[in-house]
């Protein structure tokens, strides 16, 4: 994300003459205010003083329980009380994950392309980065493990990989069963933590979600981060943590939450009042259809209005679609688009060595309707084409 | 604070037969839920799809607006709008600043005593802690000179000093203005960062409270961490941070702000419409008065029940007494005073190097009402007795 200072100015204030696919926010007209408001009040009548004070480290029990039923019910792995804790959202927990189970000069590997922003999370410890390969289903297996071997033989220590295998950020793809069970394997093997963002598990257009890395996986060697962020609203900062039980317990047993109480009690309570009144399915069968819509216009205009080399794939869940746009520089096509009224991310931004992209884009298409993706899809075709002038 | 897991069963529930003045809480039944309650609902209804998106990463501005223009009015110094940011409370501005101002192998110093949970958050990073002695009106100023010319004659980079100035965690005191202005000055000569942990500011029973030191201190050596968890509801999460521009900018633009958004948006849109109704001053002044009295009845108790001998200071503000009582071991006294019905905090545990309090203890007057703080103090009476008898 980027930080405007007014949200909902997104559409009209912001760049007022720019459709920016490049915001991979949720549509704030599609936020559920009202409910959300009524569960707040319904959590402090509910849970009084439960609500407002410090709270159990691994966050309020009523939204534990619902959480653990849930995940039972989708995704067959019933994960224990503990667990299971909650968090003040992935990135809030990706951070926090870094501080207890990583030490200076550790390596963190990530797919390249990956999100970028969890790059940045990253690159503000004192940590090494190193990037695998990714093929058409997944990371690259056969090189993770080569680069494993290689780091180990030259002392290096690689310790985690951040990845984002359901409906990824940027690619919206999805690894295949095999990566994932090849994966899983290899950090059993090589005793590296895989952390798994699940952000956009709830937002599946075609069919049901692949399984989470966490659900398939031996003890010890996945922490999966789920998120209310795009399924419900962002600023309600909550997301949750499942993984080994002394992943849990280190998490819950540090100095910040000893000091600090559960992470975001108050708003986590409204969630879990949210949540037990049964809201949150039907909001999620929302989303998936306005999305599915969304995607489905982009896509359509894509085809339209995009000259036939381009490459696309029809992700199957999430936010995005990684365009690749084969001879163009995304890079010098931005100026052009954004001063044809339209803005993405370029690809390279999403490489963390910056080696690649250089032909890609990433495209949001949550945050507009479709007639506005139509259009945007036109101007953009309109800068490729002034761009293959140039 | 420990963790209990259902907060307003402290006084019935987790240890029903032990007084527990161990437990840095605000009383529950103090805490303003119907205010609260109607402050979200009100968020929700005037700042709409603002209060539940991703937000701006130093916080919604109407609550910046309100802040500063309160500080303003107390402080006699107001923060520009580029010097303040929004944070999840003291403990993560706390855990944010290490992550983005420390390298590895720094030194962080500390009061001695100190916030013993504030020690663990800087002990969850490869930092070297040092202790600074606290005289009668502050720590002692040459000594911390000393201590940071002894480091940086061994190579050590003396990087922060964490310190409670005001009302203090665990002793109550405060440090004197004379002392304010030479550690201020120290930190500009010797160029380290001054992070003031500022929780109890509001809660001043006897007069004016002293100045904060970012308000007397020149540019780039104080991070002031002020917090609501105090002075409205521990489980808002919703705190701030004044501190020069470079040090905010680099909080605002960091890796977990850059892909998380602001820090707890909806709470803290929530805290914006309870302050801009103007219901901020009155809870402050309603938790003063129930506060102040809760202090005296305790002081009068130990006056009565607890043998001559015993030293303890009006703390004027703040939540805890520091009590030490001579030729007791206070670790020892524990057991027999939780026998007896009786908890509080051994001073030794405020000791990051454990050297010093063995003959003090940390009680909190403000989770119980004056009759169970007085049955509490007969009780502590009882078991220094039996101790005494050993």
């Amino acid at each position: 994300m980027t930080t405007p200072h007014h949200l909902s100015d997104l559409h009209a204030a912001l760049r007022p003459s720019v459709i920016d696919l490049g915001l991979g926010h949720p549509d704030p007209t599609l936020l559920p205010l009202d409910a959300i408001r009524r569960a707040s009040a319904r959590a402090v009548a509910r849970y009084g003083a439960h609500a407002l004070g410090y709270g159990y480290a691994t966050g309020p029990g009523p939204l534990s329980d619902w959480l653990r039923h849930r995940i039972a019910q989708h995704e067959g792995r019933a994960p224990d009380a503990d667990e299971i804790a909650i968090t003040g959202g992935i990135s809030h927990a990706l951070d926090q994950l870094i501080t207890l189970c990583t030490k200076p000069g550790d390596v963190a590997m990530v797919e390249s392309p990956t999100y970028h922003l969890a790059v940045r999370i990253l690159r503000d410890r004192p940590l090494k980065l190193a990037a695998v390969p990714y093929n058409a289903d997944g990371p690259d297996v056969a090189a993770l493990s080569a680069l494993i071997g290689r780091l180990k033989q030259e002392g290096e220590r690689p310790r985690l990989l951040y990845c984002v295998p359901t409906f990824n950020n940027p690619t919206g793809k999805c690894w295949s069963d095999a990566v994932r069970r090849e994966v899983v394997q290899l950090a059993v093997r090589e005793g590296f933590l895989i952390v798994e963002d699940d952000a956009y598990r709830e937002l599946a257009y075609d069919g049901p979600t692949p399984s989470s890395l966490w659900s398939i996986a031996p003890a010890g060697s996945v922490v999966r981060l789920g998120s209310f962020s795009k399924s419900l609203a962002p600023g309600m900062r909550v997301g949750w943590i499942t993984a080994d039980r002394d992943v849990i317990a280190r998490y819950a047993t540090c100095g910040l939450m000893d000091s600090g109480g559960g992470p975001n009690q108050f708003a986590a309570m409204a969630v879990a009042a949210y949540c037990e009144a049964g809201e949150f399915d039907p909001q999620v069968a929302q989303l998936r259809a306005a999305y599915r819509t969304r995607r489905d216009a982009l896509l359509n205009a894509i085809a339209i209005h995009l000259p036939a080399g381009c490459e696309v794939h029809t992700p199957a869940g999430g936010f995005f679609v990684w365009l690749r746009l084969p001879g163009v520089s995304a890079r010098r096509l931005l100026p052009t688009a954004e001063a044809m009224g339209v803005s993405f991310v370029p690809g390279q931004r999403f490489f963390c060595d910056g080696q690649g992209g250089e032909d890609a884009i990433r495209l949001a298409f949550t945050l507009y309707p479709p007639a506005q993706l139509q259009e945007a899809v036109r101007r953009l075709a309109q800068a490729v084409q002034a761009h293959d002038q140039n």
